[in-house]
This record gives C-alpha cells, sequence and structure tokens, in this order.
C-alpha cells in the first residue's frame, strides 16, 4: 500500500495547494495537509475558524474536513499514475459521536489493494471509476466523527465539463 | 402548520444573527436567511466563496446549508415557545445529484404538525426531544442535494454544559 500514497513534501504541498486553490473555502477553514503515508490521508484544521457556540467545532466543517480527507486521498492515488482528474462526491453518511474541542484531524484510511488495482484499472479503462471510502475524526482517543461517502473520478482528458458536486 | 414558524422580519433577522454570531463559518459563506413560511425555512448563500473548482458550488458548503437550514428550523419551532435550546446534530445523509453553478438555498420544510406537537411536547417534558428532518437544495428547477438528518435539542436551562457538534 505504501508505495501507492505519496509522501514527498513536494506532492502533499501540491496537494494543498490545490485544495486551498480549488476550494476557497478551505482558507477559511485553516485546512492543512498533515501527512500521507501507509496509515491514509491526514488534513488538519484549526478550531478557532470553526467553532459552533463559540467552544466546539461545526459539524458541518467537521463533515467538510472528513469528505476532503477522502477527496485528496483520490488526488493522491491518481497523481501518482499522472492522470489529471475531477473528482465528484455523489453520496455521503455521517455520524456524529463527539463534540471537538481542539484543532481536529480527519483520517482516510486506504481502502485494501485489490479494491485500489480495481478502481485504478477502470479509470484507465473507461476514463471513470466509483470509489467508495471511510474517514473519520479522532478527539481526546475517542471517534469524533465516521464518514462513509461514494466518489467517482472522471479522466479530465476524457471527460470534459464535468462539473464537480 | 403557518403559526408554528416565525414569518416576522424581526425573528428572521435574530436567526441570521444567531447563525453569524454562533457559527462564524457562515459568514465566509455568505450565508443568509431568506424567509420561514408554511413550506419550511430557506438559507440562502452566495455562490463565490463557496466554489469548487471555480465553477460550481462545493459539496462541503451544500451539506453545511442543508445542515444549518435543519438547525435553524428547529430554532424557530422552539423560539415561539420561548425556550433557549442547544440543538445538536446526531447523524445525516446526504446525496449530492446535480452541480450548483450559482448562489444557491436550501430548504427545510417543517414536518408534519402531529411531529412537531410531540417533539415540543417531550421536550417540555423531559428537556430534551430527537427530530429527524429533512432538506433539499434546488437549482434551476431540480433537485441538486437531498439532506436527511437527525438532530437532538436540548433545553438549556435543564442540560447545562451539553457540548453541540
Amino acid at each position: 500500500m505504501t508505495e501507492m500514497i505519496a509522501t514527498s513534501l513536494e506532492t502533499l504541498t501540491d496537494l494543498e495547494r490545490l485544495l486551498h486553490a480549488e476550494i476557497p473555502l478551505t482558507r477559511a477553514m485553516g485546512m492543512r495537509v498533515v501527512r500521507a503515508d501507509q496509515n491514509g490521508l491526514v488534513l488538519g484544521a484549526a478550531l478557532a475558524p470553526n467553532l459552533n457556540h463559540k467552544k466546539t467545532a461545526f459539524g458541518g466543517s467537521l463533515n467538510s474536513l472528513a469528505t476532503l480527507a477522502c477527496w485528496g486521498l483520490i488526488q493522491l492515488l491518481v497523481r501518482e499514475r499522472g492522470q489529471a482528474i475531477t473528482v465528484v462526491i455523489q453520496e455521503s453518511s455521517v455520524q456524529f459521536l463527539k463534540p471537538v474541542m481542539r484543532d481536529f484531524e480527519a483520517v482516510c484510511p486506504p481502502p485494501p489493494a485489490p479494491v485500489i488495482e480495481r478502481f485504478l484499472h477502470t479509470l484507465e479503462r473507461k476514463g471513470r471509476a466509483r470509489l467508495a471510502l471511510d474517514s473519520a475524526i479522532h478527539t481526546d482517543g475517542e471517534v469524533a466523527l465516521r464518514f462513509s461517502g461514494r466518489f467517482v473520478a472522471y479522466d479530465r482528458t476524457r471527460f470534459q465539463g464535468i462539473e464537480p458536486v
């Protein structure tokens, strides 16, 4: 798995730049790319700009960071192959389990290797492929949020005019 | 139903002020309270601060606005009774059906009257009550997003220290 996830600082800086450029609200959220390794992609956000009732993190911000961790993981999986893609979310479901009272991180672990292989193979053959991903936010050793989403990646050279959601 | 939803400008201004004060990201999103009537609560957001790929609305922003429409509807339902509440989201699921390429509005219709009555009765009796709500975002006459969420409202005078998510 490790080799499928880019860990070089350059790629992570690229990913952060991509996120900030394409989704300006990520800057308002204080979002940053923390790391990517065999455990997946980790995005962080500051509590201050995402506060709710002046005390805990706004559910919409938690949900967004968990979504973006999955979005970013797909970008990293595909970038290794040099393909330019548009990633669209189709569905998501979220459980809010604990309030978050400090800066927070969302982790999107990579799916099993055969799932990634099938995804990349389909993307290469058909120019588009679906991927279901889970992510989570922990706080003080407990799960604060569980996220499950279904995404579609489109090869930009073969599907022009696909509008991301 | 109509009488349960506050429509006076003063209350809508209060609600917008509450949202902007308690969730600062709503200001970054350009969120505003559009109207509340027998069809429910409508929140609006500008496209510009919520862009994705410089063309369409970011899924996280759509999700947030749909969540806030439900959150706001609960505030309006309860405010009529003069209770101060904390509203917490427990679960949500979202379908992203169409990209949104202009300013957008999320509508949360009120649930059936008996459901509202039961919710308010439980809140008064136990100091807390659950409510499942759906909301949607339309664009160019089509549904762009369907949201379903489960919320819990707590009477602040009886449940202190409840931390909103």
